[in-house]
């Protein structure tokens, strides 16, 4: 697939890739490991030029902050540092206040910190990310009434993922509760993570280089390769996470 | 609207038009005790040949067997019998028996009478109503787990409402996971209340009545009026529940 042509870089998915999440913290994809290093290598060894890594990690994950996510790919034995890594809660905080806005978080409570600097009151906007067991009735619910007869105010979503990966099996992911909450009010949708095009510009951004010379690697075929090919990047789908 | 044209009985919509739900049982809009009255009385002197009633509620709440559906609104202040109030959960108990279906349920607790006589092993089907509190990741991420990768286990929803009235605001409604079900997972979907054909349908026969001749009353111009009036049906929609 790749023979012929130039690869510069490597933008690869986290979840169901590297590894299978779970509550104590997941288990590395037999192999993963070695094929991080590899693939860095055969970078360092055909360019040896780059003092910054040629591979960044995008991943929809919002169960943590960018930060404990790295401390918790490195005790699985994955070597890499935070700016590797790029993460949908980051993205969104920089939006929300770049649009003065003022969220109403549905998240992961892991992940709060990342939102530190926004202003909370008066909520003009609703986040959902990976919320996982704060997705009660009652939650959803509050985000629903912020939404509900509110058309200026619009549901930014850490993601679209239909499920992803978890040690104890697949997972409905934020894609559906997006989706639900989309249904229930007809509000505003403005979507943070993969597949969305001003996500993946951040990641070819933070490469340095040009779709056309990037390969992304993931699970899903809609939010990792189709929204990387949509903007010329290669795709390479992986058969461990949701693929199995 | 009415005028020149027979009507000959009446469907109505009940939580929102007769009375917003809540927890502690809810409240009695003001006026509908009366004006329900003044429908039978009404359809009384003009035909005075029915000994059945000529007003059947058609609703799409799931939250309690019909019986104390009928018991909570006689409490109320409302007059009916049991076979004047038509819900989904009997339907789908009904539908499920006749089509060999084991169903696996995400139901208010207080409804899972009404699937006493179905079997539960091995579920073939998903039955999602009005769960509210049983919403949980939890229970979502079972009905999930069950429909991923089943193409052939079909989801039936207990109607497909965005959202209903309580007396403490509006509410998420069924449709609304049913949607996050049905992106999650590709599933096929089977609608059992409001505003799908057969359940009109049933109601018509119920009451005895061709369509035409028959009058829907709601709140949910598109699951009320709208499935009404594709069957040919005239709608009113009042001005109270989620109208408001």
């Amino acid at each position: 697939m790749l023979a012929g042509k130039r690869v510069k870089g490597f933008l690869s998915d986290v979840t169901g890739v590297l590894y299978d999440s779970s509550h104590g913290g997941g288990a590395a994809i037999s192999g993963s490991i070695e094929a991080v290093k590899k693939v860095c290598e055969f970078l360092n060894y055909f360019y040896q030029l780059y003092a910054e890594s040629k591979v960044k990690f995008l991943s929809n994950e919002s169960t943590a902050t960018r930060e404990e996510f790295v401390r918790k790919l490195e005790k699985l034995g994955f070597e890499l540092k935070p700016d590797d890594l790029i993460t949908p809660a980051p993205s969104c905080a920089k939006y929300i206040k770049e649009h003065n806005l003022r969220p109403h978080l549905l998240v992961y409570d892991d992940v709060i910190p990342e939102f530190d600097e926004c202003d909370f009151s008066n909520p003009n906007c609703v986040v959902v990310g990976d919320a996982e067991e704060n997705f009660t009735y009652e939650n959803l619910n509050k985000a629903f009434r912020l939404l509900h007869g509110n058309p200026d105010i619009p549901l930014l979503s850490l993601g679209t993922g239909k499920f992803y990966q978890r040690t104890d099996g697949p997972c409905i992911d934020v894609g559906a509760f997006t989706t639900a909450l989309i249904y229930a009010t007809g509000c505003k949708h403005i979507e943070m993570g993969k597949p969305s095009k001003e996500y993946f510009n951040n990641a070819l951004e933070a490469l340095g280089e040009k779709a056309e010379d990037v390969v992304m690697i993931g699970d899903d075929i809609c939010s990792d390769i189709g929204g990387a090919q949509k903007l010329g990047m290669r795709g390479i789908q992986v058969r461990t996470g949701k693929y199995m």
